[in-house]
């Protein structure tokens, strides 16, 4: 609703670096998502019809892969919903390492650019499709759609929208949904995590390795060793933390683990790739399970290019089930895009929402926010998660967006992008107004979130 | 108690095929596990010491690896123990696939022959080492010990042993312990059975199968795929089966399964490994769970050669995990000997184990026998499992052996081994001995079995 300001602004701007396209909903929209009412006494109507307002919204649009430059925050039309989906008004995006990925075109099958980034966001049902039973408008909810999640309106299908149980703000539905739900699989539906067990977890700073942190510290007497950045070190150990063991990310880990375990780990997470499968195998005690859940070290520069990329998964064993067998382990894979995407599992994963959910409200997880962004300045925050900055997760808030000024809209807009992609070149100016405007979001969010304080950047929130 | 009749032969019996072999603990022994106090006055003693009683026992030997001949049923001195060992009076052996692997020598590292084979004893504790104080004489036991099982007596580590609870009798405890504790281990603790998912079990007639079957079926909502040789079907169809669909082995299951469960089957229990691994990964739905727990395909024949071992494993596809992470599946293998007896898994095995006796306790459970042989009847126990014609567990009774003639032991010996050797030509007439012998074992063992009864040949226990 805070965000309705931007509805005002009524003039059919053209959007520099934008085609129009039919694969991108740009179409002329009504309120109410159909035209007949009011065309039925014009038809056929002028090719050249200016002046009907066109409904527009902000959202992130990756327009080549590549770089934070093709990542701008765009006017786009307001998207229409078919009958088995859903329009939310999203009030809190999630950001995940899938999306530094997709903007460097290092994961198969990417759509064409121009689209709306984001697979994870939360949010209030404003309109519901013909054939939709069960939601109804007002309900809050989070979403896991296919791209378009970092709008302030996405049109999705039903089967990945799932309802926010009481006490659960936007905020920290798009903190827990993808990560908790990562995590969980992780652990309990591949790993069957169990009392004594040990884990190794990559990223252990990052959102999923938070995640599994606290999740696995539901089960009793579980051993952890996490890897990360040295930088992240002192917060990570501050208070009585949750990992046993933090090593250094690049150390000769696996002699480090061998000092505490001996036998070896129980459980590794893989976010990682490459060199680190072999290393990752290696490591497992008999009855142990090597899980590759991403393959972050395909992400290393600003782009990467195919055969650094090949390179990175030649160094990778292939095993047979034959060593398998004889050694008691167990090799897995996860890709939750491709299981809730081509693989027909939004099902399954409802399923394990409602268990994140559930142990959510029982107190037992409490998703870790390193810091909420406007969608602006979404460029700072994918660079702060490429970095390895930030601990716990990073979200947007399309209602953190600085008012336009309504006098000249469409130079205003003209300017954002402009800024956007000027962005890295004063990161000083725009850290201090993207602390002012944390600043003023935490209070408004802290208000109506009964569960899980927003922590702004650099604060811990334990 | 009822085998102690041998142990009225005293004479040292030389015994054909069996040459002194220091591994073999062929040493001499008092009946408390010294000679010290018996020898104070007369060291040294004199080479020949012909007269002194040598206490021996029955057990089931290999001589070499290969057929059935070498399989003999042979006097042995009885095993003295070690400090942390127990001395079990065998009460029941379990006859897995794996003996078969064994006496082909088709297995990694195996021992010198000749040795006494089994690792599945049920029994009674009459002795304990100086250091063992979890168990007492008298004891009600089942033993995993890494062969020598089949045998009278067993000097076994306690950390092979386990007690049983009330009311599991000997025979209905070996046809547990390996085989509800692997196809738990299968099931639950890599495979994740869960409400809803389905199996696909090669081998189902068997005491694994049948013990998946029966263990899956303690979950709500799992569909069951099993393939089995044909001669099974009538058997395992009979009565309100709780196996969905009966594939017949050698048939194009993968399309059978694909018929009902277009998607696949979540997971895959292979105990034959080869050509099946390739089929039993691509027949996974996604987050199916492959699990290579066998490798009976390499028992084809009577035995079987390097080069044909070899080609059955050149087909076997090798997997990379990041096919794994985009296809969301998992590769797994269980091999319960090296775990138990290589890997330092007894206390693993003995959690499992515990659970395993509680689902029996709770009425869960309850072991499908197939048949009871004597151990003069291991060679036709060993063919039937070869032919693939029992359903469920096969198990051998030491005190079903017919009882010897006390004039001329010596002779009656090697007239015992002899019509071992000549078991395969004779056929019928020992399916008539053992059908005799099963029938009086049968009443026998009913009386003091208050859970589950065992089962003769061709019946079923349902």
């Amino acid at each position: 609703m805070s965000a309705e300001g931007t509805q005002e602004n009524t003039n059919n701007v053209k959007v520099s670096g934008e085609e129009p396209n039919s694969d991108n909903k740009e179409k002329e929209i009504t309120e109410n998502g159909t035209n007949e009412t009011t065309n039925t006494g014009t038809e056929p109507v002028a090719e050249a019809e200016i002046e009907v307002p066109k409904k527009e919204m902000r959202a992130v649009v990756l327009t080549g892969f590549g770089g934070l430059k093709s990542v701008k925050i765009l006017k786009k039309p307001e998207p229409t919903i078919k009958e088995d989906e859903v329009l939310i008004r999203v009030k809190a995006c999630g950001l995940n390492f899938q999306d530094l990925m997709v903007r460097q075109g290092a994961i198969d099958s990417p759509p064409k650019c121009p689209f709306i980034l984001g697979f994870e966001c939360a949010g209030e049902i404003e309109q519901i499709g013909e054939q939709v039973k069960d939601f109804q408008v007002g309900d809050r909810v989070v979403a896991l759609p296919e791209y378009q999640a970092w709008a302030e309106l996405v049109a999705v299908s039903t089967k990945y929208v799932f309802k926010l149980p009481k006490g659960l703000s936007y905020t920290d539905a798009a903190a827990l949904a993808i990560n908790y739900t990562l995590a969980y699989i992780l652990l309990f539906e591949i790993g069957t995590l169990s009392e004594g067990k040990s884990i190794l977890v990559h990223s252990v700073g990052g959102g999923v390795g938070q995640a599994v942190v606290q999740l696995a510290k539901t089960v009793p007497d579980v051993t952890i060793i996490g890897v990360c950045s040295k930088g992240k070190h002192e917060s990570l150990k501050a208070e009585n933390s949750p990992i046993d063991h933090l090593l250094e990310k690049g150390c000769d880990y696996v002699n480090e683990v061998k000092k505490s375990l001996p036998d070896g780990v129980d459980i590794v997470l893989d976010c990682l790739g490459g060199e680190e499968c072999n290393k990752g195998y290696n490591i497992l005690k008999p009855m142990g399970k090597y899980i590759l859940y991403g393959t972050a070290n395909v992400v290393t520069g600003e782009t990467k290019g195919f055969f650094s990329t090949a390179r990175c998964w030649w160094q990778v064993d292939k095993v047979s089930p034959l060593k398998l067998f004889d050694e008691n382990k167990t090799l897995a894979g996860f890709n939750l895009r491709h299981l809730l995407y081509h693989q027909n599992g939004a099902a399954y994963i409802n399923k394990i929402i409602l268990k994140v959910f559930q142990l959510y409200q029982d107190g037992k997880v409490k998703p870790q926010l390193d810091s909420v962004w406007a969608l602006e300045d979404v460029a700072d925050a994918m660079q702060k998660m490429h970095d390895r900055k930030n601990i716990g997760k990073l979200v947007l808030d399309p209602s953190m967006e600085p008012k336009p000024k309504p006098a000249t809209p469409a130079k205003k807009d003209k300017k954002k992008q402009s800024s956007t992609e000027e962005k890295k070149e004063n990161d000083e100016t725009k850290e201090e107004k993207k602390d002012e405007v944390v600043a003023e979001k935490k209070e408004e969010t802290v208000a109506n979130n009964s569960a899980g304080e927003p922590v702004a950047e650099g604060q811990e929130n334990k």
